[in-house]
């Protein structure tokens, strides 16, 4: 674990020469990772260089879905059984996609509410899918995930109402594990409340000191 | 993982000594064990006496839902991070839980299609989850949990129409990773399914050796 801590340094150093702003997406299994990543992607690609890591324990469903279907450059890592990311793995990942002129990563780590969450990817921040069918519940029972949320993402919104999700309490229950993290309601189906957690990120992206020095943005 | 497979004998010499017949509930998070085991429960506890250990990383939700639901024995173990249950553990809850007297022990593990797969509890059955809202995909991505299997529910059967949810690619990717899992459909809210699966269940638990030997129930 304090070798891991070591490695995040070190993906962090590369990405902050690189001027890349890495994105570690984490949820349960088919909590809507990949069909967010579509809905948001075109989103952001106008404007940035986009990469994407997708990490699974086999199959290489998500990476074909997530090229197809934004065009960016994406790469599918297998974990050979493994319950998530370690910083090794994330520093070969983005050798293999290739650094060079990319803006942003987003690396969609294994579904699993527990294990993704003890380990520092070096990314600049965790985005924490939390689905409706899920029930909004999860914050207590799964508690460090949210607690290392950078922002956590409802999705799967146009179920709510036929399940017994409450988005007050969902916002109560993640309060309870983290102040800070912003939360967001969308529907990568619909469409709905994408647009809003694209703005964010971009902002997020745009204000990291990476932009701010290289000045490739103007801000005011 | 040698020292639990190990342990596996001990808890099943337990449970074979006390004629238990112990069910190891995995899933997703949210995939609905605690619903479904309180819809099951009352289909089986006519006959047998039952217990449930419910396993969280924190929060004692489920423990609460199960006893007030279904009125059977149960408790709240925590993992205490852990992702998983270890027969160590299982072994702790059986005895907290208190093995006299009962037929049926249903252990529902920590939400994670990943590391509970790797982790032998000593059960008789592993009862393996499915949600649609995940998708039926998640046996080609989560392969051990899958393999392990000696039965899979798919649930919330209710919501199919409005996820792209393929009941036959289901089977059909459950095949690829096992090819002798019990696959039932099933929704706990409407009960559609659910008998069959408790049915299937009663067979297990009558034709287990601690049945045919202790000689309590009358065959044909």
């Amino acid at each position: 674990m304090s070798r891991n801590n070591e490695r995040a340094k070190e993906v962090r150093a590369l990405t902050k020469e690189k001027n890349i702003y890495y994105v570690n997406v984490m949820s349960s299994p088919g909590a809507g990772k990949t069909s967010l990543l579509t809905k948001l992607i075109p989103e952001l690609s106008k404007e940035f260089s986009i990469g994407v890591i997708e990490a699974d324990i086999d199959s290489d469903e998500d990476a074909l879905t997530v090229e197809r279907e934004t065009g960016v450059r994406t790469i599918q890592m297998h974990t050979g059984g493994a319950c998530h990311i370690t910083c090794q793995m994330s520093m070969e990942a983005l050798g293999a996609l290739g650094t060079d002129g990319l803006d942003v990563v987003f690396l969609e780590n294994i579904g699993n509410l527990v294990c993704p969450a003890e380990f520092d990817t070096g990314a600049d921040m965790n985005l924490v899918l939390l689905s409706v069918p899920e029930g909004d519940d999860k914050p207590l029972k799964y508690p460090l995930m949210f607690e290392v949320a950078t922002a956590v993402a409802v999705t799967k919104l146009d179920v709510a109402p036929i399940f017994d999700f409450d988005r007050e309490r969902a916002v109560a229950n993640v309060r309870k594990r983290n102040c800070a993290a912003d939360v967001f309601f969308l529907c990568a189906k619909t469409g709905e409340g994408v647009r809003a957690l694209a703005e964010y990120l971009r902002n997020k992206i745009k204000n990291t000191n990476n932009f701010i020095y290289s000045g490739r943005f103007s801000y005011g």
